[in-house]
């Protein structure tokens, strides 16, 4: 029998929140609707790759049984799923010619307007959490659930920034880790230069900073250290949808099953960055879903080799 | 005595042609005018640091004697300097903000515009010849110069792309390697994802294309491989002007000095990012001219550190 607090191979070891929607998504070349998106299901499914994850969002009682089915399929823990009566949060964008910038079409909140996230009693000890981008109040709501974290992540955007900035700074003072946009944390110091803005950020309190440069990678900064992270070039980018959720996702669960120790992190990274970089090679979750662990590691040695000075 | 071809310490290992200008330049903290400036500057005084450069370029009558002792500091070979009656070009820019965008105000093309670069007989052996940003066909009729050139690189822009596209392209099949920017790659080839356009000009002759991509650094193609240049993250940006020549410039000095082999092709190309870090740090050419080469070769571990996985 298990001690409170001894953990086996088949616990959750990895939380993710955030939102659970219905895409519909345009590119230059192509149309695909009502698929499933939103943050929690790429992260948790490229997380899904490397450590047992439990999910935490909310759909409404339209949600395809099959969608269900496939976050089963990657073994993650859906006793987070919240299903309420309502339809599922809808969002539909369009991609411009060069694949970087996306308008939005439409935003549908549905059952996402009154989502409150709840952990189940099992999750609680889980030691890594990743709170993707919802609002900081929920983000400090879950924050309140939790006792045994670890390493809670927390991911955020502009309008957060713009209209819950009190929320949010409360939120950053408590975390491990910060993940935004170079726009974002550029938006949020008031730095107009990277590594200064990033900087700042890291003396309010979280020990890593990361900054998401979409085509360009990333940065990690901690409080002696920056680790640049290149994109993986894509040759043929279908659908960026979700990406930065992907990298969250294979990031969060490398740290889950390697640890933080410097060279575990920047491995975690590199995962991430090779995540992302499959999601984008199809529409949605369609690359990620058809995706080996054998793939994942023949990148991750091309990605070495990327950046082998 | 030397037998013809043989060559010794002392020779001239690499030639740098391009334009020489007396810059006036603005950025959101300060102005600096009739600063020493121009591709050839930049790229010379970069290569320096590695090798023994021949300059080829113009100055008119108005050229300060001081500026010409400063290349001579760097033990730079001036016999490709012309010297003719008239005003130096001159050019002005603004920076905005954030650094990453500037406006020309004023360009006088002055005595550059008869320019007509000729090599003295002793550059005619070089292995190495870097074509900075001028006319693809002033570009050509410097490589009918050249015989026993081992390595031709060029630089390009987009307005030789939209106005001088023929010489252009006669230019690209003659050339080991071409540097140019993301905008400019997209826009020669009409791709709109980079690695694409890379893999098109490729196909056109060069072993080697690098795309720049200014704060986010540069990639590197060939046929079977590629390479992820990130910048060196700088926390206070004084002027960008030069970087991308101060990168070529450290990048082919690299390259004379350690060949062309894989590796070294790869190390030279950090050589390039390094240099262009310590060129944004001050205005003009003020960091690169006080730079040591202890301090690039601490900067260049420090380089390896951060995009080790």
């Amino acid at each position: 029998m298990k001690r409170p607090g001894q953990r086996g191979p088949q616990d959750i070891e990895l939380i993710i929140v955030g939102s659970i929607g219905i895409d519909t998504i345009r590119t230059p070349k192509a149309v695909r609707s009502r698929i499933l998106g939103g943050s929690v299901s790429y992260a948790c499914i490229a997380a899904s790759f490397f450590t047992k994850v439990g999910m935490v969002g909310v759909v409404g009682d339209d949600f395809p049984n099959r969608y269900r089915q496939l976050y089963r399929r990657f073994r993650i823990d859906l006793k987070g799923l919240q299903q309420v009566p309502g339809r599922t949060f809808r969002w539909s964008g369009v991609y411009a010619r060069d694949m970087n910038n996306r308008r939005t079409l439409r935003t549908e909140l549905n059952v996402f307007a009154g989502f409150k996230p709840e952990l189940p009693p099992e999750y609680r000890a889980a030691k890594y959490l990743f709170l993707a981008n919802i609002s900081p109040e929920l983000q400090l709501h879950v924050l309140e659930q939790v006792r045994h974290t670890r390493f809670v992540a927390a991911d955020t955007m502009d309008l957060w920034i713009n209209t819950a900035r009190k929320p949010l700074m409360d939120l950053i003072g408590r975390v491990q880790m910060l993940t935004l946009n170079d726009a974002e944390a550029k938006l949020l110091t008031g730095e107009d230069n990277l590594v200064r803005a990033a900087r700042h950020i890291l003396r309010w309190g979280p020990d890593y900073v990361v900054v998401k440069k979409g085509e360009h990678g990333a940065m990690l900064f901690t409080s002696g250290d920056v680790f640049v992270i290149p994109a993986f070039p894509i040759e043929q980018v279908i659908d960026p949808t979700g990406a930065g959720d992907a990298f969250a996702g294979g990031f969060m669960g490398g740290l889950a099953r390697m640890g933080t120790k410097q060279g575990a992190v920047r491995r975690a990274l590199a995962y991430g960055s090779v995540l992302a970089s499959f999601g984008v090679e199809a529409f949605g979750l369609d690359r990620l879903v058809r995706l080996k662990k054998t793939e994942i590691e023949w990148r991750l040695a091309q990605y070495r080799r990327l950046v082998q000075v």
